[in-house]
């Protein structure tokens, strides 16, 4: 790891990343609740909102995005996190797998990223495959000066035939994801919420200072979802990475000016 | 995606594709109902019709299609949109696959190609393999300064064994192909026709403006072929890839006549 | 496709290839009938009658070949097409596959290649990987400025298991892997004979105007022989590709004499 | 095998190896008997005592070392020896493997290593390909003048299936495994401790004075321990790679006193 | 294949070639009737014996090897031979196969190579890919002007299920696999002994002055050892391969003035 905190991504240390790369991972369906999330360009104005440290995307997005920027004028924008690997819920698999779509090199030199980002399913039999990619994917990203996010979502056949875990949220389960985040050389892991503090301080204990950033939570009440949160940021935790939570709102606004509360200021949801 | 309304490909931002890979996919079968258009130089004719602003082919036939041109000094011809990939339908597959052929760098300075295609078979065994391809593909045609265009298809058994799918004309299906093709960096998406206009609505819904051109459709009559291509023109679809309807007919002037009215002027079939 | 009327391996536009790779394909138990066509210098001279437009060889005994040219001072020996890949019958495999043998690069800079061949095998479970190999050898024999050489023999459990074909010599199989040929960029094609006139027009229909020879055929008398050749000039083809009815020869002289007269001259052998 | 005696890994010809990469190997489980072994920082000042003469770290924890030793201008910390691939135990596979998840190029230019280390199992099913991946870390690293550390380690169903051998300690299994390092052209192997001296000679014998170190024993009381050490060293071993045994000590400063007496000055334990 | 008489590794146009990668093939085992031997620097020494013309080593012993050249200042030893692939029968495999643990580059420029060897095993599931490996190898070769020496050991289910042959040492096996060298672009092959003079025969009659060296042979008295190597330069062999039989000896100069006697003069082993 290297650290990040003067890095476009972070803000004060932390950060909140919008992650919209829900037409990729499960197609348009993700997009019914609110059909005008389907449109791109409706999320990237969403990302101006001071709270979004990076807007996660797949790279046509990417290139989508650059050329919003500057055919609009949009002044300072969210900062670009190009996710490189991903997968459509299409396939058939023997176990979780993502595909890297875009190069580190593309990344940096065309699409002018700010950080990039890889999924990591420690625990699938593509497993070590995959711990081959994101050697090249870390090491190309030094090259190019940018931060490296770990989406570090261990599942797969050694976790679900392994008696001793108890599924994805189990916070040994997740604590040794965010570990191998450390040891492989992400600068940040954005981690399942193992759905108590307790679950998320083993995270913390497990990464030495690392950055984390909690992912997606239960669909809970806006409330419940700030705790969740606010649970993470103050046992060490980062901020965190959101996507549907948000933009099948019809106004994301105020749960974002909460969230930056929240993440930035460290504010106790029960103060807002 | 790029915006390509500046491309040779397009025509007042849309397009008709002439595609003759018959000859590869299918074989020679795909002659018998007209022998001569077994004869590359008979489609490259074909091309000529005003209405068509891509004719697609092979690698060998595109080095045909260039030495035609020198030779017969035809003047402008259709712009050349190299097929990257193909199959024949010789082989026995676990699931469908379609090897490329032809490399970017080949169609770029060996063919002066004026666009490239990809088939994508998303939900297929391999549709892991086909993204990485797909991403090399798309970064070294940026490279060239090449539109991309996706014959996004999905079909293979995680469509299959998908009892939420009906199959390949799902418009479920077709619109997640058709988004994959805006998330992976494609400037023009190529779908089945799944039916319907509504169906077609659905694509145009999922991928915000990306260049879309209808494929192939059922063999019913030219009205109705007509009434299909219109139905996707009214709705934002971009026009139409055809094969052959087109090259398997003794005269294709009228057909493409009509075509070029409904495509690029909009007009209703009814009032032909 | 180029055209290679001024080629070295044509004459007149057509070719007479004389094939010894039976080594490397069967072993040497193809020499037994004739045991001093092990030895390749045999061969060598063989080829040096002037119906022989080129020698088709392995690297090894390229090497051999170019070195033998050099050591004996022979003058114009045949033109030298270097076959690029092959296998032995010792292995087993799951289905037809053909290992690449020696580089393209190699064959042009340190064999001085007058051409170079790949055999390709449509139709089995290697078909789509045999293409990629394809794809790399015919761009890089272009940037050498060599002409390709395809053996198109489908075959496999592509076709075995199809009930629509009969089997390698199906009329229909033939003319498909032949235009294969053309579609995937060779400037020639190697096709076995489908035992008819009739089946080689299908193959002609098939490939408009790329060169093709035939290979092989079955051990018939002399007269037969000259009959298939015959049958295939007549119809548009541009010659033979023959190695054992030559070199398990104790004299062959009199039979190059008779194919050169119909491969080149047309004639038909009854007038021979 | 070249000589390392002048190398900064070894001191008077032998070697204490601080091997931190239980994170990555197991887990935070490893952890658990001392929570501040969790954070590398405390490890790293283990390896400060005059006695360690490497610490071996996964990538991501090597480039915190290099800031560490920036950040805190600690003078000289202990060499760095950079594991170049490793596995976590979340993950399933049909035999041992361990993937690549550092290049040779960024240890060497990016980390400044002093030396590289990588894990072989000879007797998996994956043997084969990690011969390949050491071939070429091995000839990377002699480019870059860095030594190179076999984690000669046999197991896997070659071993378990062979009833010649009685498991991973079996001398005759460890000696070939260190018999491997030297004919692959490691520069010091690491091998597990076979139960015995006579064992451990058995590893001399088939080294001719390669480079090796104990790694591991069993759980024993520092005595027993030590004792193994020692057996080892009278043979012509040339130290120790030692992991838990050090960091899950609340003081680990009076075992390394121990050990730097016993694998450097080769006193006998029972003297100290 | 080249001409390779000038060759350091031939005198006389034969060859005696020591070979001594049993520690890698067999492991430590190999060494117990004369442990000495397990010692490289003792097989180093036997290989100054006039009659050897190349010491055959795997990477790591080759590195040895020129260490100890310079440290000793022993003069003209016997010429290196890196053997770039080799494997340990601690794994289980499906079929035969060597893994390349050492480049081809690394052989030539830094061991300063005087030949390299490769092993093809013919017959088994992976001879395809080992006939890309030898490709490389060879061409590799060629760029670096250093002969190539193929272990020529047709083995596997190809040849253990096909009822035709009697096995590995059956002649028609043995001599298609020493064809495929002189095929492929060996320079010399090292062939089992067919048990017959009239096998090896058929080995000499099927390569066409390819350089052939007899290998290892069964376990005998020296008289018969002489005899079976005898019988091979009788008919053309260009000399022997031996490992164990030499360095288990406790004196082997005798054999070797022997062997030299029979392989460099021709000499009847009666008449010695």
């Amino acid at each position: 790891m290297r650290h990040i905190d003067d890095s476009p991504i972070t803000r004060d240390g932390n950060s909140l990343i919008l992650a919209y790369d829900h037409g990729t991972e499960h197609g348009p369906v993700d997009f019914e609740p609110m059909p005008k999330s389907a449109d791109p360009t409706h999320v990237f104005e969403v990302g101006r909102h001071d709270a979004v440290t990076a807007i996660a995307l797949q790279k046509g997005n990417a290139e989508y995005y650059r050329a919003w920027e500057r055919e609009n004028d949009v002044g300072d924008g969210a900062p670009l996190l190009v996710k490189l690997n991903g997968n459509s819920n299409l396939a058939k698999r023997d176990d979780y797998y993502s595909p890297k779509q875009c190069s580190v090199r593309y990344a940096a030199e065309e699409l002018d990223a700010d950080a990039v980002g890889y999924t990591m399913y420690a625990g699938s039999l593509h497993e070590d495959e995959m711990w081959k990619e994101f050697r090249d994917v870390q090491e190309a990203a030094r090259k190019h000066n940018l931060p490296v996010v770990m989406w570090s979502y261990p599942r797969g056949k050694g976790i679900q035939e392994n008696d001793e875990y108890t599924g994805q949220e189990d916070p040994d389960v997740v604590a040794y994801g965010a570990r191998l985040g450390l040891e492989l050389g992400a600068d940040m892991v954005k981690c399942k919420y193992p759905g108590t503090q307790a679950g998320w301080q083993q995270v913390e204990d497990a990464v030495s200072g690392l950055k984390t950033v909690m992912s997606g939570g239960s669909k809970r009440s806006d409330d419940a979802f700030l705790e969740d949160v606010y649970s993470t940021i103050a046992v060490g935790g980062n901020g965190l990475a959101v996507g549907r939570n948000i933009f099948q709102r019809e106004d994301p606004e105020g749960l974002l000016d909460d969230l930056e509360r929240v993440i930035f200021e460290g504010t106790d949801p029960a103060e807002l």
